[in-house]
């Protein structure tokens, strides 16, 4: 059994990680195509981390993203990337290949194995998010073989645009690494690193993850502003990861650099991410990890703006619109003062990589 | 209102050669980027009778097809298709992109449309037909913003896939060139042209158009033998088209060329080819148009293989499994004694440029 | 010793063959990277002869032409070729690249070479053939870190460009064949298959092979006419090639199928066609065999137009202007009277593989 | 008359902005194709200059570059552009393209329009600076038709090349802009903006300006920290400008930030980065202005490492290698204490932009 992962930007390898561990248990030819924001300096190239991970895995590096990150270059290069990587998935010929989620590159991944007839399996299929994410999900929904989704719900929506008989609830993998971080030692302001103001991780503080979101571009730099103002308001310190590579990121990154009294940092191991949740008092932003992974970690999450909206929730989840001032300060308060929730299980009990693999290989 | 029309094949023009002219007459600026087998010559460069049809409208060549048709290739012009177009629509800016059917450089179309946020126009989408070109067609649908579906089938599956109140049933723009060839001279052999046997088209002939399956191309060439076999055994003049551009077309030209007693044509207008499906005995292979057009036509259709699976059909078409001799011979014989059918509005009543036009213009 | 061959044609092909032996007889470890023509039913796929010839060396195919053959397309599959073939360099990570002559597709190949500092070999640059592939060689040569070329001539050119001090005088590859065709069986109608008129290869017959000229196009049609009309004037028993891929070479091949009274071949073992040119009265069109192997084995040679312009010659060659009836005529008359020339050294002695490895790999 | 200017980076303006305005006084019909870093704004989009500087110029965005500047996306983005830029040339069909200098992206562009028979216009062919650029340089220079080159040294080196009688002797753009910032108001700091140290311009500074070497790369890092650690043992203020994009890049751009006390600067108009040349005490680093416009400014120059080896040089340059910290802190007192140098007219007296409009359209 040989399969293929493609891994497109690290927040898809959080997903899988656990996934090539139990392959490789059982047996699995694992390789890793490793291909846009997982090769750049800029976000961290998760190619080192798998590299490091998994000293046995072939990992291959299809390079594609143009410089630029406007809407014409996500369209350039998810076809550059559809054209190198039928060659990769061509010489491999796997009897599976693996992608995740709904970035503009993994149309690309989808498309070249689904014309090479190489099944293929969507991880993390049939979610809802509000933007063109949407559209890319459910079309690499439609060229896909099997589905591992995260959700009931999910599964739902997938058996509706397919009629599928091979879906599969497996929960989310980044669960799998919430339960292991939440066991781990905590994150210390040595181990973070970083830049800007100091910060002290032993009392409270939020941490701000706020992406650009594609339809609503042009407004990126003045939603980080809001929301790095709101944060302010508050005296609470505040640590801030850079945004996401897409279309706007770079008004948002500019805001970060002339904001004072904030500490930036680059990367973050996604396990020691989800660490850091479990320490702060509440995330601030439209990361997707405040509405899965810290719906099991209980964290106090104050989502921001369209760039989640359809996805499921739990209890620990409070929505405020981008760009207003007083709904975001407000938020924040509420969500600070009432402190940590519940653990869900509603993305996954933390067996989510067991569980692909078993769908893969059997037990 | 701006419109660009992304023709990719011969059989797409004929889809929305009537909507180009309703647009017009709605005082639309409309575009044209002709791309993929439109531009080639064994394809019979379809960008031409373009530009003689619509000698005012501005066409522009977005060249992407690579040379070998294999399921490689076909990834890779997609890819290159997708880097190409994005820059011609970026540069245009259209209202709206409209695009026709399920090949797959339709979804580079598509996806180029997506990406730059251009509302995307869907002719054609919700049907079946039981091979890649499914995932493609639902594909293209979810990137679509607006769909103008063929059948009242095709419009409740477009609803279950997208959800969307922007479904329109407006029958296909062949039937409206159908409606008209119907009235206009019958094709004669001087017209026809063609190389290999003679062939008098006032007496009884069967035509013969198979396409590769893509899923099935090992199989091209057998296929494509028992086809021609089966004709001949009833020793009726058989017209053969050439084969469409796809993964086994090399294959396929290959039977043809060895084939004796047959008569070739390379490239008939598509309202010639309807018109001489009023005139043919029977049609026989597994042309769409013998289910479409030809319902509407009246045509007795033998249809072979797994390519127009899941298709709705009229009374006219008798489906037989591909590469089954006796079977298609028998067809053959049945169909070719029944004679003409009564015209079917399946697909349409002839009227669908103008109710495509309407639903981008207005009346 | 790990050395990289690309072979982007047929001819190509044959100038490294014997290259490839030696290189493995002294023990370096080859890749083959097949691009281009090399990969296409068109041109033979030559692609398919090596793996047979090589069967323990690994061949790599890059895929990269563009349907069409316009000078348009010429351009695009040169970009799509560099994009590709960078990566195979890359995971290859040679010591040398070794390239072939002067095609557009090889400016591709070495310019990846190039930029990856990966040492560049050329072999048969330097040499003038008056037409676009003149300008494509030189940029080749001043890409290149070693020159392995033909003839004292080329030799002096390259230093001219260059100034290198590895320039190697290796004579060339396909005299290595021409010297072994010499003494193989004579080619017989069986062996040669093809179609059209029957042809008798112990009686008196020529040899026709002529290519699109990249600078006179639009003349492409007209020029294979007065060829083929001139050959058949004389009514001597006609074997013609079909012309190599560039663009023209639709429009000639055209006008080959639309000739009678001749024999049509699409593809020869490279040894195959110069054992042929031991048997033939004589060689008419713009073949680079015609000047160089033909110098070799002494066949009279009518070299019509400027293809080979400016490329050394010996005795055995009579040029022509292209598309004059008359003067071609009266050549083929001349050289078929004279019979077969002696044999000439210019272009080597039948041993360049051995030489081009030992520059590589020494003795 | 038609002219395609292709413009690939904010130095490549500066050498043929003159020539754009003598052009458009000749009634010359003026395309900009803007492409690779000219887009960037990590290159301060030298694209949005132009717009400015003229207005009623068409420009186009020929959009390519691939994140990550490796020797590998430089190979892969050289491909994209030629694939590209092919269709913008084939769409305009101009009387001349013209390209300047020795980037790899202009060998795509060059290379695009010799395939497409557009007369190639090169500015600044023939200098030697030792590096890969030297290669690309020549390949240039061989697809080229017209030669305008700077320095009667880079005329006698084209002849060689290419044997042409198209080479004209008209010096560099440059020096035309050179000339006119000589008379412009001194560059004070409020027009610098910036980030660092304060820097107070009417009081002794100098300038640094270093690019990472292609075949140096992995040693880029150090490169830069000798050259500022040289500077600051001289307590002179210094003003910093980033360098420019090829693989190396990141890596010095990274010692820039750490290091303290110095001004950094982004982008600077050519013409008022001249002025500060004649402001300046020196300029250190490895920019081709310090071989070029600092000869006829008459500013002092420490020229750091291979990047300008072989240039043509005035009195006013003094070499050092790259990484001797004790040479090139002597070099630096050597220079500054000498002062300004004679103005030289080795590289043009300032009317190039002239002298190439009237090689292509006349007086």
């Amino acid at each position: 059994m040989r399969i293929a992962i493609v891994v497109t930007a690290r927040p898809s390898y959080a997903k899988v990680s656990t996934v090539i561990g139990a392959l490789l248990k059982r047996g699995a030819e694992v390789h890793i195509l490793a291909c846009a924001s997982a090769l750049l300096e800029r976000y961290g190239r998760v190619v080192d981390v798998m590299r490091k991970d998994w000293p046995d895995v072939p990992i291959e590096e299809v390079w594609s993203t143009y410089e630029g990150a406007t809407l014409l270059t996500s369209a350039k290069e998810t076809g550059a990337l559809l054209t190198e990587i039928s060659s990769h998935l061509l010489r491999l010929r796997p009897d599976f290949a693996l992608v995740v989620a709904d970035r503009h590159e993994v149309v690309a991944a989808a498309q070249a194995a689904a014309y090479l007839h190489v099944p293929l399996v969507h991880v993390q299929g049939g979610e809802r998010t509000g933007s063109i994410d949407d559209k890319c999900r459910d079309a690499i929904t439609q060229l896909s073989e099997v589905h591992c989704v995260a959700t009931r719900r999910a599964a739902f929506r997938v058996y509706g645009l397919t009629g599928s008989d091979a879906i599969h609830i497996t929960g989310c993998g980044s669960i799998d690494i919430a339960k292991d971080a939440r066991n781990s030692a905590p994150v210390t302001a040595v181990e973070l690193g970083g830049a800007g103001a100091d910060i002290d991780l032993v009392k409270p503080f939020v941490v701000v993850l706020q992406h650009p979101v594609t339809d609503e571009m042009a407004d990126a730099a003045h939603q980080m502003q809001v929301t790095l103002d709101a944060v302010r308001e508050h005296k609470l310190p505040a640590l801030v990861l850079w945004p996401g590579q897409d279309a706007g990121h770079d008004a948002m990154a500019k805001v970060i650099r002339m904001t004072d009294g904030i500490h930036t940092v680059r990367n973050l191991p996604p396990a020691r991410f989800l660490r850091l949740l479990t320490q702060c008092s509440a995330l601030v932003g439209n990361s997707s990890a405040g509405i899965r992974e810290a719906s099991y970690l209980g964290t106090p999450v104050i989502n921001i703006g369209s760039r989640q909206t359809g996805r499921e929730r739990g209890p620990n989840v409070r929505d405020v619109p981008s760009g207003e001032p007083l709904a975001t300060i407000r938020a924040i308060y509420d969500q600070v003062t009432h402190g940590p929730f519940k653990s869900s299980t509603l993305y996954g009990k933390g067996d989510s990589g067991e569980r692909i693999a078993e769908v893969l290989c059997g037990r």
